[in-house]
């Protein structure tokens, strides 16, 4: 078992990242202090997993919900139908969320978990490696709001979260990859030493070898956990998680959540980060390659997005939550393991680069 | 100038109670410290205040929400639609709301600003009494749900608290009055000296003298502070702030939130609390009529309620939020400024307290 400690005061916790996790009932139920648990997974991950998770609480009353996949279900309307059947169930203030599924169903259930009379209770079983590695920790929360993504939300913490890495192994090769993206990304920002284990490893990683696995998860948890522990709210440090983000949700946007896994934009995005990095002289062509080359070899897309207007991109781009009194802050490189947050970085150099990664 | 320091970490606040405070701009535009000021406030309060209060954000691009008065207001559409009013705007992480009025423009604004991108800044500016000695205080917010109140929420802090005590000459006596009752409650849950003083200075209070409403404010929100500090998210002694409440939200939800003011409804239920105490033997007679005198010269019913069945308030009371894994908490006195939480009250007490405070 390897497991990550992340220290927030009150609202400190604990990762499990292991396999057989979902089977341990003890370690499951250990976690529902009161009466009822709310599992809410969905119709892909219910069929796989919901018997296993079901299973711990036999000695609590259990309800299931059930919501389609995909990130069309993280919106308003499924968040006051979730709150709506709590209150018929009813569910008081030591009833226990678990929130069974990848990003969508975390952070659809954590947004759930802060606000059902004023806060209950959350554990967090991802079931994706990009849930794994990003959004089943540091507690961001919300739902999406027609006009843009997470825009309602919260910042709440979970009970715990059980990584159960056997789950991966009904993930396919397609979201994997997607998960990687996150990975490489810690690597990039601030972690060479993982960037150089994941050049020489990535084979194994791609065979979901257990080993391999468990260690690029517990690696990318301890990497967020020592940024989220200094600024749990964002107002500093924390943006660097968003390295390759802001490009990379400008072009889910663009084209409409439909072509690319969030991974798959935000390596994208992160080939892009690299791109104006070193059109600005911040680093090499070879650091430029070298991460092109890694995410290449996890499976994902680097290169030029075709049917996109790179003046429609630099416009969605400006729309960003991370735009505070209208000044676009980016997330650049200084070298592999080293990145900063830009202000006022140079306009022409900023369409370069979105040039060059679109195409008609 | 009174003040009250709310020390809660990265989440302490200032209150500040006085007269003229909301046409001290420079005060007001402290607050808000990004590009744009959301001001909410309701059709009563706007035509009073709205003015001054804007005239502070001159320099800030000032946009306003006047929603109509009353609770019913306080929903997850109205939620909804300012949320979609801020993103329209676009409103951006470092925007702050105003919430100018009572506890429902207060309790609303809150919960938007606790959710709006993950968390913005938000100013309470409470022109009732009670919002100024209880709901603008302790970082309570929420909105109603069909099945019950406030079950949608969070505990978000205000950047401020802006107590003008010049907005209580617009208040109508009824709704001074209202107020009052959770004045009087910290003198019977914790604070015998207030209580006294409230006994010998009541006239003074109902006349509205300066002096004596920045006084019982003042107090008011030390107690409240005191107990905030101890037990932010309500997890004990919190609770002791709910004396009548539980009997309080039964009448109110019996009568349909149409025939008492919240603090009215309070109010009968501390003469509940009272009464039931004194069955138990906790409490004399004298004492239980102590506070029934005193409610009564701030102009507040403690009578029996006509028309209500005692077994529909059981019922009520049973489904309060209070309520954890079926387990009935009552907030009950020990003698006047010592109150306390008891759990397995004894059930025929509870039924004879119900009887003697409904009627046909």
């Amino acid at each position: 078992m390897k497991e990550v400690h992340i220290s927030l005061g009150e609202r400190s916790y604990d990762i499990h990242i292991n396999s057989q996790l979902l089977t341990d009932k003890k370690l499951l139920a250990s976690y529902a202090a009161g009466k009822q648990v709310v599992v809410i997974t969905n119709e892909t991950v219910a069929p796989l997993y919901l018997d296993q998770v079901s299973a711990a609480f036999s000695e609590h009353e259990l309800h299931t919900i059930v919501l389609k996949d995909g990130e069309s279900t993280k919106n308003l309307d499924t968040y006051k139908e979730i709150i709506d059947f709590m209150i018929g169930v009813p569910c008081d203030r030591l009833s226990t969320i678990i929130a069974l599924g990848g990003g969508v169903i975390g952070d659809l259930s954590g947004f759930v978990a802060a606000t059902y009379q004023r806060g209950i209770s959350f554990v967090q079983i991802p079931t994706t490696l990009l849930a794994q590695v990003d959004s089943s920790v540091g507690g961001k929360t919300g739902v999406n709001h027609p006009s843009g993504k997470n825009m309602i939300g919260a910042f709440n913490q979970p009970k715990t979260v059980i990584a159960d890495i056997d789950t991966l192994l009904t993930l396919d090769d397609r979201q994997f990859s997607a998960g990687m993206a996150e990975v490489i990304k810690y690597g990039a920002i601030r972690d060479l030493a993982l960037f150089q284990w994941l050049e020489t490893n990535i084979t194994a990683v791609m065979q979901k070898d257990a080993e391999a696995v468990a260690h690029i998860i517990k690696r990318s948890c301890e990497n967020k956990r020592d940024i989220v522990e200094q600024d749990e709210q964002e107002h500093g440090v924390r943006a660097l998680l968003n390295l390759g983000h802001t490009f990379g949700h400008a072009i889910e946007t663009a084209t409409h959540y439909q072509r690319f896994l969030h991974g798959e934009a935000v390596s994208i995005g992160m080939a892009m980060a690299a791109d104006l990095s070193l059109r600005l002289g911040w680093i090499g062509q070879e650091e430029c390659d070298r991460l092109s080359a890694l995410l290449k070899k996890a499976g994902l897309p680097v290169e030029p997005v075709s049917g996109l207007d790179p003046a429609v991109l630099r416009e969605l781009m400006q729309g960003d939550k991370k735009v505070l009194d209208g000044t676009l802050r980016l997330i650049l490189m200084k070298g592999i393991g080293d990145s900063v947050i830009a202000e006022n970085v140079d306009g022409a150099s900023i369409n370069a680069t979105l040039e060059a990664f679109t195409s008609n």
